[in-house]
């Protein structure tokens, strides 16, 4: 069964921040992305990890923890 | 000789994009970051390529190409 995950997420500003922070996450094999905010994303994790996601937005410059 | 470097970059919007690309380009060896503003960077490369600049910032999601 999914498991919801959500993060906060520092340093999104803009439009162009939610964008590139919802493409990385909608790459990653096995998370379904509910919704992603500025400052924020909400997930559901079929077969990926909380640490996967993490990652995948940090490596954009952003500082992604769970909520 | 330091050579001038300008990038044309696409999907920045706001202050976080530019802090984001501006750390990423800090980073790599051989760069001067002499500005960076929304849609463009102005570089001297000392002795890094082109190249490396415009991956550093397309790994963050940008699209950057010499201008």
């Amino acid at each position: 069964m999914a498991q919801p995950l959500n993060l906060s997420i520092e340093g999104m500003h803009c439009g162009g921040c939610v964008n590139r922070v919802t493409n990385a996450l909608k790459k990653l094999e096995g998370v379904r992305v509910v919704d992603v905010q500025v400052g924020a994303a909400q997930l559901e994790l079929e077969s990926a990890t909380a640490q996967a996601c993490v990652e995948a937005v940090n490596k954009l410059g952003f500082t992604a923890r769970e909520a």
